[in-house]
């Protein structure tokens, strides 16, 4: 795929569940990435090196994902000027308003582009997005992407339509 | 200032006060921007045909602000692939939190990157910091105006140290 | 039962399991419907042309389930005059804060009849309702529907009176 | 206008601020009503009598409006087969979310359909919604209503175009 | 235990294992009840039926529990001066915010006071609190209850300094 | 009037203007009270001296009225079997909603019978139902009070189908 | 006073209005402090430097504020092992909600002591029950400032018996 | 280890599995501690007698734990001049939103520092934060704890970029 262009952030390695499918919509779109995990107050050093650097190695997007008082997207979009997109992980107590508040409420100055509560998939694909304005083959990959999306919605409506509400949770409980 | 690269759309007149602050900061920042109105509601149709068109008509941004049931940035990021930034409005009841949550929890295919409650001055530094990417003058702008926001904070703190915490308070006070 | 006058629309087959129960109270108050999926964000033509096309179809009264930034309710009212009501589904992080705020607080202009999170059922009697008021055949049902549902509340009631509250639990325990 | 379809009820006086705009709207759509003050608490007797007469005089819609423990709605819906469109109010502590909360989470076989915070000009709007159903006069003057509403974003939008965001600020803020 | 005290009701039989919680600490204080099934919106005749003998009945101090849009506490004491005790029962979506805010925010003049959410058990002791400002026999028992429960805390700390957490913790589990 | 029956406490002079309320609605009801200033965190000495001599010196109902940490209701309930009503205080940050949890959440045990946010005047009309179980000459007044609520909403009913919406509002503004 | 023990810190000068009531409550209780404008987002190189250099500087207590996104105590903590005390600031959509769940909400590893919404004083007493450990004078002052505290609830609770509700309320409206 | 430097109380012997987390970290940083169980609303005199002994029994930091209604840590505080940390417990029904608001919107004068809900192994890093002030030794431990926890952060991090995500989340999904 080349060098990365999209840098994927989390805090602790217990948001990597969460965190995998922005890494696998971006396999999906054709965008290179690397994964890092980092703490804004465990290793802020670490987190403030990785930040001041992300530019100069060619990084384009960078998403993060925290929990809780979920500081990392904000302190990463102190020390760079680079798009920042935010994912606020649910958390066990206050369910991940903790974590959104804490990103999406950013002071006038430096923003945090924040996506839903574990929303890491859509984090993949806005990064795309933005990517996608001067990359044609991204952009290509995003529109038949949702394309895809789309008719994975009308093959569901006519399946229901064939089968009935009752015989289409049968069907889909037996996938499962 | 050429042709607009970035679009401020907002679902009603009330909320041009706060979604100023977008374009006002664009401004400053060099890009080139329209405004236009235009609700998900009661003009569904002209909603739909300004974000099919969007793309063609070179806009690379859209800044979309709503509030309560806030659907508008989300109606328009369903009818293109460009990047959407939404901007939660205060409202009179739920302050607002109806308008982030109906922004930012999105679900999974169509993201929408959310700003702070009422945070349109940061929805336009998020677009030009996009824009960086590819336009070294955006970027140079950009680089200049976070030195000059580090300066503000700076030169507070030396007039602080000056003056004391009354001696500060009064003096601000005189200048409102 | 003759042509559908009710169109029960979901966002998403995971909507089913609670929307069914829209369908199910519909089968037992004798109102004919149709089910179908089709999304506000990931279909929006679709969408639009099923919400524009109902009232021509027969359709009286529309009933849409959503999740998380809910918009299908409101995106559908946007384009029929025909009463919609909505049904805020549960959502794992915001337990369905987030749909009912995104239905229930439209801008004045569109109204959505919003219900309890996840109450398909009430959804499905509420259709029934405003059908009532020409039909005579749906009110039959419906006030036999609540002389039952009546009636089922003064028969456990009696049922604890003669068990006892820990007879009760136990029988109702061996019944599950 | 002939006698009332729509009763538009409140439990207190000082929730006629609010409540009017059901009445202002229903004016305009050329729907008859009727205003009445009964509490669900202080009055149970009368509100009871009312509920259980409404559809012998000649109502198809009742409008309640109730704020904080706000059982109105509900209590009325339990006497009577019409459709009952629940205001919430809001409130000097809970902002409405009481109310809100109120109304909106009733028990399944009871439905209330809840409109937004202080939302009392769409209970209006849908109320007449159902009528026009089977009221051709009303459809008509609805279809109006929302042509004159997109006529009038359009409107503004061909202002701000014209006068620009500080120009159009400006001229609002002279007309107030 | 002679002639019911204390009625304790309910809205619906699922409410039953929390509200028995009531039942068990009035067994315990010497309190004697009666237990009711009826419901605001499924049997409001029965509901006010219920509430305006109870005076008549002997019935002293009333416990009501409801879940979701709760006004059965509210409902019970517009029809009565006796004191109603609400109980707001834990939702599936939201947890019970629903029915505290239901039952709490009654509106000036008619009161309920309210126990936290499932707190069944305290509105029993709080019944049997109001009982003994008369009852002598009530008050010893409830002066002793409180005596046990004092007593209880200070033997688990008797243990846990003997046993330590860790030994505490098992000791405890192997118990369970 | 007598030695006071209810006590009235609050935890700072800044509850006055909410805690007269219940002292006003208790003067309507003909019950005796004392109203006194002590704070479960500044003087904890005197609000534990105060609530272990509440039920020697005659009192039977205590009123206690806090904001924020509202611990007073709670801590007054530790040291006195006599009933505790709680009144939780409308704040400036969280609105009341601190106050309201950190009263109706008391664990198993200590009940506290919690008002709405800023309920004072239930407080009192609780006490007086209370007080009403074997007080003949209170349950006169407060069946009376109740009769009069009544009246005025049937009153303004009047008022209302007399005047009309605009008229009575027009009305009401000159009286204030 | 001698070199600062305290460091009071923020991150705009529009937190000082609440930040001077620690200076204050710190002036009162003979503990010198320092106040420090800087930003988390801002200047990050500038609030590193400070926390980094804070303990040998002889500071021995932080004192961060902070709004929305409230990063700065933790991103202090993040640096330096002195003890931090946050102050979540009132925001005027969330109402410092989001502020307090920023703060409060760390991580396990760095812990941030958390106080109320705008408790600014309350973060000044804390830090000088730290101090008082180890420093006699501080001790002294500060059980001296909590006997003064109680007097004055005493005081106006005497006040209070000897002119009655609606006379002390008159009083203390006049004082104003 | 000597006698006891810190207090970790709690109100039930339900709040042990999370409390341990204190204990646990506080062995590790070498700070002796004693566990006690006293409850501020079962044993309200015990409590007392625990909180105004503290420090003369030699502790300087108390560490307190409550769900709900959590009183706990604020009646401590009333009583003693120490420094109080609080630790607000999830709960069934509120997650904990209760005990936080209980513990930390402490009125002006008597502050309580609270952690994150369920934060007790915060709450021990606190209290060694504190004591380090004037303990090398403990300081040392400090120190180097916060090293491991660093070093913990980077290996995981190297290790995911050696196995990927993939294979990162095999293995620990393996470990478990």
């Amino acid at each position: 795929m080349g060098h990365a262009l999209v840098s994927i952030v989390m805090g602790s390695d217990s948001d990597l569940p969460v965190m995998r499918e922005a890494a696998s919509v971006l396999d999906e779109l054709g965008v290179s990435y690397e994964v890092i995990i980092t703490s804004a107050h465990r290793t802020p050093g670490e987190t403030e090196a990785f930040a001041r650097s992300a530019a100069d190695r060619g990084i384009k997007v960078i998403i993060a994902g925290a929990g809780g008082a979920a500081h990392l997207p904000g302190v990463i979009a102190a020390y760079t000027h680079l798009p920042v997109i935010g994912v606020p992980i649910k958390t066990p107590s206050l369910l991940g308003v903790d974590s959104l508040y804490s990103i999406v409420q950013m002071p006038g100055g430096i923003p945090v582009a924040t996506m839903a509560i574990d929303g890491a998939k859509n984090a993949g694909i806005f990064a795309a997005q933005i990517l996608a304005l001067e990359n044609p083959a991204i952009k290509e990959k995003l529109l038949d992407f949702r394309k895809k999306m789309a008719q994975r919605v009308k093959e569901k409506n006519e399946t229901l339509a064939y089968l009935g509400i009752e015989g289409y949770i049968k069907r889909k409980e037996k996938k499962n």
